[in-house]
């Protein structure tokens, strides 16, 4: 439809049918309509201030799309592909209303840092949805953390069972993550937080325009300093989506855990109903449907990733249409990140942790070893020996089908004279816990002092 | 509403209203609707044959899932998340159609083994319609080729002009490519048409059944040979991902030449209105935006492939619900990479080729250069000699802005007394390119070799 | 050392010394020396078989690049930076110990043909090695598979407990991947094998040249069809790089299982000291280091295929510097390939299953629940109703800390009267596995057919 | 050589030699050497103030790991695969010279917090030498955008030339991209300077450490908060990465630009020797190697970001062995975005930019179309109108092959009768740059002050 495009003044032939559906973007940017009005309006109230519109002028184009946006939410507009993309949606139906007004918008702009705006502005709306759904999430360790302060976990390394600890302390390192996310996400958002318009097609513009009047109506942080980088720059989306790669990276770690302790082999929680399914052929099944979705979602948003990444490869200056593909890998990680976080945050008070099915792991993981270890080298003797005679007893006791601190004292004490009666204290779980006083250890005293740490940044 | 949910039994709590959303798939595997109808026919059939289903009942079913089609087909069905997915949609409103002879179908069947199914017919599908696009693009290559056997093109190494070619060669180069993308297809395709039912969970039945029989019925090449392999594997569409990124890559290599060469330094080529955009504000500007925009989806093509290879790592037997992510990257993927070949079978006959400015860069690119090196290596010049002279004679007629054809014979004669009249008919553009005979080089009898082979490959 | 180079003549200044660095590749690519001597060899006798070399010229250039390889081999030659690569570093020795008639081997050929032959060829050496691993690790499988026929394990879908299977049926799942894994190196090693020599720089050349013998010569496939497509095409490596990322994510897989059920919770297998290491500090631990490493290592293979997937997006024609990139990548997936593959073959001999465990966990996960509604719906209850009697009667015996084959006969009565005293003899294990009897399933029959299957191909 | 590892006690069997292979990480560790050393010498002074040693065995130790550190340094070293890593290697060797005293460096510490700490002081060493070589990129570019502030440049979009734009604006963009990458490194510094020593195995010590004074010792920013997270937190190592990524990707676009800018069609820059290659056989050619070998080298960068987002998917707490493989992948890109930032540093002050040819191009590519717009529009044409006549004029200008500064007046008016003598004045490129004066755009105002800032910058 040649005759109706912004450009098609020299061009002789229509734009191809499958070229129309392969070159609009209407079917997903559409969804950054308040954004673009917003900037619009910022634009229109500039382009008064600077003289290029009369104050009536700009009254009636921001109350114009004022009225294009009360359309939109209400869901009486009719997106049409012909006119491509949301800007040229809206400023259509602008015109319809304001007629031929409208067209004035376009003064010393262009789509190229009109796009970039946009974009800005919603990936910036998104950053601070994601950062207080990281705080929901770390809340909500924390508060399982403050239940299991007292609770002792196996914890492992190389996933084999290596040394007690509180379940707390392991609950605590996740909010660390997530934590550490929250400032990923809050550095990425200086760098989003840039007005690049006024930068028009590439060059800048002839008119006397103000820049930083757009930029303090929009509330951001910083004016672009150069319009050809302005218009060309994605940075501000890879920075995201990998923000967003690093989100669900943990998230997964949580859920491969989760996965695993909810087999009965494990049975170290129980799983809320609301977050499960369960199975059409199989009665007994009750699935962890949730997080493995939530795993496999992570493959998801690192090809988002790895989309942006390819698509900047080698990119000459400045705007090239490869840039459209900016936006739905971001749309998509987005969802993704939003619905994972919430359903994390909705599903995390709903798990029971199981205490007595960690307490008999203990026992059979030997998670005692160590303190045996330490208790002959704090009698004198050398640390390797010592090693070598807790080997000793934990065979021992793997073939008696035994804990270490089911042994018999003699038959310890055949092991090494220097093992006396006060052993049993040392080989109790929860003094091993309890001993571990170093500062981050997972003693109650450093537990206590993460958990306050924690709130204090949950207040903050 | 898990009072709803086929496995609700054992469930005291209702899905939360973000778990319904976030492990909903209806929203994207609705689109396999056909292929489940086909599968769940087969199946019916199969029944029949061994006795579950009276053959009244198996008509009854097969009757039951056409209506169920043609109401979708027909844009009169309800798809409804709280049925998950297509399964179970069309499951349900079977039912209600024939009433509980429709859950007859679960006999001997999981959504497992029928997801697998489903899924595998509608891959098997849309490799097939890649080849046939291939094929388009393939013939596209062949056309342009046919016109320009005789056109001389600066060929390039490291984006430096090298030696002088026919257009055709160019042009075949990409038909070898996509020439291999479809052998690629094929290959895959034999890993595609498997059939899993009868797999059932992971573990198959107990009911005497015949994968034998569906997998004929449905015209299928091989039977699955493990129940638990045959639930859990996706290597089919990682291959079908893989053989994506493959075409899109190759269809980048050449979008990229095209951009570069309607800029107006190169001009090589003159772009279709039907595939190209304008600007808005500079009126002479004619966009590449078809190319751009295909070299930029590469990048999302790429993304599918990584986001499935990250799901399947470290995932372990057999069915896991991480893998419910393997549909929308390849649903992407595909409608990419057919709208891909599509816009370039489309757009490949409107490209018109400038032979007239890739002559003038001949000169410019000095790309007789070879040929005089060869012609005094031919008069007994040792190569080295002669490419030193050479390159002094291209520095010269560098400064005085000519080609090496535009020097004079005493000129030339300055830097070798070896180099007689006959030179310039060695320094003829065209004499360079009939003159490489080699087997599947650049002259007319090898690119006629070539050009026939193609046909005879588009005709098979 | 601008003196030194083959293409100094025009150039005023020297490399720069980080310049040298960067570009140089002989510190990788010295490895491809037989590759490089072999191509070499027969390019020297094809060019004496068209009348380019006397016999004895080309006699003295075999002889003579034997005598370099002999020296590579003994590790008596010294790689020179300032050569660059492979290729002019054989030259250059070449040269010094048979004379100037060593530069005749650069007739009608360029280093743009010689690194695609060094390369396929090699390439296509470890794809064969890479068939080879792949055989011995589907070996290793069946030969714990025959072992563990009658062998049950606890069945996972959603990695919770579902039915029984027999261990065997679970490993020769694997075998499927393997064996479709070598498929898919064979299919590839097809398009690797094919001869490049005879495109030249990209153009072919004007001498009467016989790729066809070089071909022959070399044991290659087919010969290349168009010249530019033989200097820029890459996609044999990027095919082998997308076979290495399934390979290794099949790896994982098995890996992620291994490494969980060495955990002491499940214990259903022993790990080999020979593939395991302990704790310095904590004398208990076993670590299963060699399967947390591979499943590490997918990661880097992935990194591999999409470093290469990134180089050849839009990269114009033919050769690009850029495609110097291949090697590496290539190596590393190559070597991380194999060696994964030989631990994989080695470790799994001494993996010892542990049937006691996995049969304890089929109370614990109520693995016969489907057997107990199979039962009551071959006696006439609806299957729905069967799923949810046999659901409470789950709670049930979960509550009684038993399972279901411990609940006495009066109290399954109570979920439905149609339990009958028969019903014991359903909730055996064994007979659950016994009756899954459908092909492919895991019933002895099919299992033994697919240990016959897979003799067969390793037999073939 | 189970009798010589640290943990061999409990192991019958000896690590099989393929394993020793697979498992060892010397071979490319070692090089974390000087962090090794330092770390254990800070966590020797910690141990002795916290009174586990005396001050003489501090000073013991101290001296016996500098030792050890002149040796490596020295070249006088002996790596032993059998030793593992480079921790048992240095600790090994600190025994032999120190004798039993070397054991006492184990208290209260594990492998886990050693390697993390090594890392960590590794990776920020690094991240601090990519800061420093941004900014002499940032410098090399912003020297040669002072040396054509007044050059012009037909800026493109679309890759087609769209506006004239100074060829300073044009580099100053790129000194954005590496300052936004400067300032991201330095974000990620502040999550990298974390000491994790004190975290010990997992669950901290039960000795009364001070991980504080190792910390301050040690000149790091951080202390870790939580033992868990200290030991399995690799997310430094992926933002490092990241980093990385985005650095290659800003590095290819301007190599992209360079490569097709040395296009004898462009012409816009002549490369310097020391970064370019000839041809072997084409003697004209001069080939951008520097740029086409950065551009292929962002897919390694990449890749190795992939690989790791790869490991860490779905990695469980705490320490696994997966983690061995985060460093060849930071090494690997450490190295390649250090030697691509001083090779462009290196290459920048050498590349001769051509005036002429980009004022050349200025007339074929129609860049002062939009003046000729916005003339008409200023004279009260409507701009869509004005848009249009001004296509139809560079449609008569492009069939006459002329500029359309070069059409006449009389010509021009047959456009438009509002057409006057002035518009030459309008045409003049020099002109449209200058008029550009809003801030951020190309006219000399703007590119100035942006000179000055970027001055400032490197100044800070």
């Amino acid at each position: 439809m040649a005759e109706k495009k912004m450009w098609g003044g020299r061009f002789a032939e229509r734009t191809a049918a499958t070229m129309e559906a392969y070159s609009e973007s209407v079917s997903y940017d559409h969804r950054l309509y308040r954004e673009d009005i917003r900037g619009s309006q910022a634009h229109a109230r500039m382009l008064a201030a600077q003289g290029f519109l009369t104050d009536d002028e700009a009254v009636k184009i921001v109350q114009g799309l004022d009225a294009v946006r009360e359309e939109i939410d209400a869901g009486n507009f009719e997106w049409k592909v012909e006119f491509e993309d949301v800007h040229m949606n809206v400023e259509s139906r602008l015109t319809e209303l304001i007629g031929p007004l409208g067209g004035k918008l376009h003064t010393a702009r262009s789509r190229n840092d009109q796009v970039a705006l946009d974009f800005r502005l919603h990936v910036a709306a998104r950053l601070e949805q994601w950062d207080e759904l990281l705080h929901a999430v770390v809340a909500a360790f924390h508060a399982q953390a403050e239940d299991h302060v007292e609770t002792l976990l196996p914890g492992c390394t190389h996933f084999q069972p290596a040394q007690p600890v509180s379940l707390a302390h392991h609950l605590l390192a996740y909010c660390q993550m997530f934590m550490r996310d929250a400032a990923r996400v809050r550095d990425c958002l200086g760098r989003v937080r840039v007005s690049p318009l006024g930068a028009a097609a590439l060059a800048g513009t002839t008119h006397p325009i103000n820049p930083e009047a757009v930029r303090s109506d929009l509330g951001l942080d910083h004016v672009f300093a150069n319009s050809m980088d302005a218009v060309s720059d994605r940075d501000f989306v890879l920075e995201a989506l990998f923000c967003s790669s690093m989100i669900m990276a943990h998230l997964s770690r949580f859920c491969e855990e989760i996965i695993i302790w909810a087999n009965p082999n494990f049975g170290f929680v129980k799983l809320p109903d609301a977050y499960s399914t369960g199975s059409s052929i199989m009665p007994q099944k009750k699935n962890p449907d949730a997080c493995e979705i939530m795993r496999g979602k992570t493959g998801r948003v690192y090809g988002s990733l790895m989309s942006m990444l390819t698509v900047i490869k080698g990119l000459p200056m400045t705007y090239n249409r490869d840039l459209q593909e900016d936006k739905e890998p971001f749309f998509d990680a987005d969802k993704t990140v939003r619905m994972s976080l919430e359903v994390m945050a909705g599903m995390l008070p709903g798990l029971t942790f199981v205490p007595e099915t960690m307490a008999a792991t203990m026992r059979k993981g030997f998670l005692n070893a160590t303190e045996l270890a330490d208790y002959l080298a704090a009698k004198g003797v050398p640390f390797r020996e010592a090693h070598h005679i807790t080997g000793a007893a934990v065979a021992l006791a793997e073939e008696q089908g035994k804990g270490l601190e089911d042994l018999s004292l003699s038959d310890l004490q055949k092991f090494s004279p220097e093992i006396g009666d006060d052993v049993f204290d040392i080989l109790s779980y929860e003094a091993a816990v309890r001993r571990r006083t170093s500062p981050g250890g997972t003693g109650p005293g450093s537990v206590n002092a993460q958990l306050t740490a924690v709130r204090q940044w949950l207040a903050d």
